[in-house]
């Protein structure tokens, strides 16, 4: 029960192979990058054997999919002897717009909505749907899974995903707020209350994924009811090199100040803001710390408005479900960065949050529960893996 | 001591005079408006005589002035005997910038400081500098006072109101929060501590400001911390008109799809939104409530986006301020509508909140405490008074 787990983007394909029989075992991961380019580069990490890189000309999805699926039967680099042991493809798709609440077995149907939402979600759907082309032929008899970014916060009441803009918006473009993440969001809620021995439907959860993109969530009786990115996932909190919240009226100003098309205001908001756009120094969190640790007040000032921002998330959805009882820390920064958590957490005793700075400083990339126990809040932090998501549903939905 | 309180915009001209002797008492107010439109209006409140409207061209805010210490002195409708007993005129003005964390005495330096601000508050700032030289003009020997709606916000720490864009922005173009109704916010919440005999020095308040512009800030220890406002009036709650919070990829994706320019952008967000857009129905939350009533899905939506915006807002400030004392609602519907503030307290019993539904249906524009006596945190509402913040402080200050 070899499960593979597919992200395509427009020019990179990233990859897993899962085995999927009793515990999950990862067998094989991978990148191929730069498809398209003049030199393309194929990046595969088999377990327990070497690691194997490729640099040449990788024209398209399918000659990139087809070193891929290569590189996993190979006699040296691969870890199955043939694509028939492939039981079934996973996709992560970035947008399921208001069609997908739950992962779905690709058909034409699936393929057509998919489309659909490629105009919210221009970046990303087109290049998943070739993902999901190229599949259908080069194993053609493969069945194949979508599982949706967006999905999970398919649960979002009207008052969380509606803007303060005319109806007609939400009517004739879709514009509202979907949310992302929402694979990461579900699987450490569930983990955690799993580890906790807790019934998830009973319990009241903010969940922060933190890494270079980074959202939190709302979880209520298991359901998503708000998160913080939106329409796109440049809003919410401040991330490696996306703005977050920003006042449109300041966004409008720097346009006019500066002969911004709206093209330009997308690369600010999305390339160059950040933590990056605040120090100038890195969206690398370990690159932050240190600088800021050298004296660099841009850097520090980074840090500072980054946990002061997840903090003020955490209050407004701890308003938004009346109290909370676990605060949930993942992603890259959540997992590893001690330092963010405990800013986060100091000044949280009001939420009934009593934090434990010594379990905190050494949990890295772990499952640990970071407040003490008599705390009235818990605070974990989980480690998040979305492929194994990925390979979980689409092994549920082909049995 | 009679103050003359104005409010200059770009074609119209608010005012008040107050005797401030003892207790303050409003002698007259009144509004010009349509100044330099073919045909302007005048109208005057004089306290216990009748109303005087008078519709003519004003061509300038000289003309407009004009008409206003003429009624003021006029034998009929007027409240004093002499322009000599004017002590002073307070004006309010709604950008300080970084300038001014208090209300000045005007000299030459202090209007170049404001004119300096025209740049970030186009729309308001040049107009009350053409208020200010007016009454320079015609009044050359009374001493003006400036009162700015962002300076009590000034005490805000740099990660309240650094944004996460390139800190050149905020270097160069002074884009950063600033925060409005500053007078509002310290007005009510220092009213409050008087009537509940608290020192304001130890307390954490939420104030919220909710009128056709709405605004909260979190207030430490009599101090602003953080405000929902930003760089300008457009962010944060959802408003009347205002979109309030709102990704920005959202707001360019419309742009796009529309072939709006970033002045078709300032429209949308401005006039067109809020609560108004999402209903299609009005800005007035009375209209609001008769059609959410009489059924109207879209108003009734407004009325829930609004008030879901306050709470998590109050939540967000909580965490800010690690935990709240007492929360205040003023403005228009503050201070009149107990729905939208049984809306907004109802499931904030996390923070300590104990809300007297049947005290809060009876209470409409009084200063009234609405929580129970038995809740931890308190909630109140008290009625602004812009007007007389800024007679105080110009009276203070003159004196």
């Amino acid at each position: 029960m070899n499960i593979l787990v597919l992200n395509c983007g427009s020019s990179s394909i990233k990859y897993q192979l899962l085995n999927m029989e009793a515990q999950p075992v990862l067998l094989a991961k991978g990148i191929v990058e730069k498809i398209g380019l003049p030199l393309g580069i194929f990046t595969h990490k088999p377990e327990g054997k070497e690691k194997y890189i490729l640099e040449k000309p990788i024209p398209d999805h399918v000659d990139g999919m087809d070193l891929i699926l290569k590189a996993l039967t190979d006699k040296k680099y691969g870890v199955i002897a043939s694509l028939d042991e492939i039981f079934a493809v996973g996709h992560r798709i970035a947008h399921g717009g208001e069609y997908f609440s739950h992962s779905v077995l690709i058909d034409e149907e699936v393929k057509a909505k998919i489309k659909a939402c490629s105009e919210i979600a221009p970046l990303h759907n087109p290049a998943h749907l070739k993902g999901i082309e190229t599949m259908e032929r080069l194993l053609p008899t493969i069945p194949q899974v979508a599982v949706f970014d967006t999905s999970f916060h398919q649960t979002l009441p009207p008052k969380a995903f509606i803007y303060g803009i005319p109806y007609e918006y939400y009517e004739n473009y879709s514009v509202r707020r979907y949310g992302f993440h929402g694979t990461s969001h579900k699987f450490v809620a569930e983990k955690a209350c799993k580890i906790l021995g807790w019934d998830i439907t009973e319990k009241k959860i903010i969940t922060c994924h933190l890494g270079n993109g980074a959202s939190i969530t709302a979880i209520d009786k298991g359901k998503s009811v708000d998160t913080s990115m939106g329409f796109t996932p440049v809003a919410g909190l401040v991330m490696g090199t996306r703005c977050g919240d920003l006042d449109t009226g300041a966004l409008l100003y720097i346009c006019d100040k500066k002969g911004y098309t709206s093209l330009d205001a997308v690369r600010l908001t999305n390339k160059e803001s950040g933590v990056f756009g605040i120090s100038g120094v890195s969206s690398d969190f370990r690159e932050l710390t240190s600088a800021a640790d050298a004296g660099n007040y841009r850097a520090e000032l980074a840090l500072d408005v980054f946990c002061y921002n997840v903090k003020k998330y955490i209050g407004a959805y701890a308003a938004v479900l009346n109290g909370v009882d676990l605060i949930i820390f993942t992603g890259g920064i959540g997992e590893n960065d001690e330092r963010v958590r405990n800013s986060v957490c100091t000044g949280l005793e009001y939420l009934g949050v009593e934090f434990d700075e010594a379990v905190n400083l050494k949990a890295r990339g772990v499952d640990r529960i970071l407040s003490t126990p008599h705390s009235k809040t818990f605070v974990m932090t989980i480690t998040t893996d979305e492929e194994l998501v990925i390979a979980t549903d689409t092994l549920n939905l082909v049995k």
